[in-house]
């Protein structure tokens, strides 16, 4: 099944990539590499009260699963930007998931499943990625999570 | 020297791969690029008492270093799994380390050389790698460091 | 015009490349990635007191932007020390820009942006990089920035 296809089976609509904020561009295929910009958790160009803070106070698990879902949306529509057709991604190569916690929240795995997860379902066994996840001290705009994406692609 | 005889002179049997705590896997190779997800700084699996918790607040330099040192273990570990056999590590081309750290606590570069200094006793030449070491808010588990590493593999 | 010419234009007079700290090397090039250990905020080797600490809480967003400045110089002497000649850089692929934060402290972007800004005034169009950009707990040596990148070379 296509890449494009697991989209409309999920349901997912992929929203316009978000600009980046700033003097930089949000991909660069060089080879075969497709380097994404780190994607804060915005959800059709807006970060949801419910997503922005700290997980662990404020921010539930739940919220924050959803908000790394979202991060990885936005992975795909800027790979989709920058590719044209998203089945031109062979696989994932890596994701780096920052999330935004509060002391003594540890549980940060099942935060950045909601991304990892997300890979899978759309781009099947080419989903399947390396990942490291940290809790950081703050992120922009107090964006919940960040993920960067590193794509092979043909 | 072969990478597999520094291990045995350095009295290192390698774990089994940690395998990952959710919907990611630990290796994947692209082209000569050997990626490896960030790896804990698990003994054998488990994370040692002394291993959890903030470096300068609970966890000495030292038991910071060694935390280190166990991280790189196990990205040998991993890499292993995923070649086969270390000897097709042409180099360790990037670190990047992730401390957990106390307030106040910058000492950070005597803590991440666990991990290189490793590298190097194993690897050799090869073992000379590019860096990037940070201090962060909280890791997985609670756990003191973590390191994910890029290997160029023939 | 050349990127040498384009630092001569700018008055930048690049500094030897710092050292690096400890066990690790500070550049190395893999295919056509050259990869580039993360650079503290150096001014020519040391730490200004103004580069020392967190933004947003003693260190001012001018201050912080600067130092990622500082960080960009020092990314560049390193590329110039690795392959000797500047003008053999394609592009720059990725910044990865860690701010040491005070709590509270979200307005990141513009932080990063003293290090995009010089990347694109030295690289023209290929200076334009993706990013990722995220607020830390603590860095080596207190330092107020950290920049780390992947650039393409010819």
């Amino acid at each position: 099944m296509s890449i494009e296809q697991r989209l409309k089976d999920h349901g997912i609509n992929l929203p316009d990539p978000p600009l980046p904020v700033a003097n930089y561009i949000p991909a660069i295929v060089s080879g075969k590499l497709l380097f994404i910009s780190g994607q804060l958790c915005l959800d059709r160009g807006k970060l949801k009260p419910e997503h922005i803070g700290k997980v662990g106070q404020g921010v539930s698990i739940e919220q924050g699963a959803e908000a790394a879902r979202l991060c990885a949306i936005n992975l795909l529509s800027q790979a989709k930007g920058a590719i044209g057709n998203l089945d031109r991604i062979k696989r994932c190569i890596r994701l780096g998931g920052y999330i935004n916690v509060g002391e003594g929240f540890t549980s940060l795995p099942p935060i950045m499943n909601g991304a990892s997860d997300l890979m899978v379902a759309i781009l099947g066994e080419g989903g399947k990625h390396t990942r490291t996840t940290v809790g950081v001290a703050e992120l922009p705009m107090g964006a919940a999570v960040e993920v960067e994406a590193i794509f092979e692609v043909e």
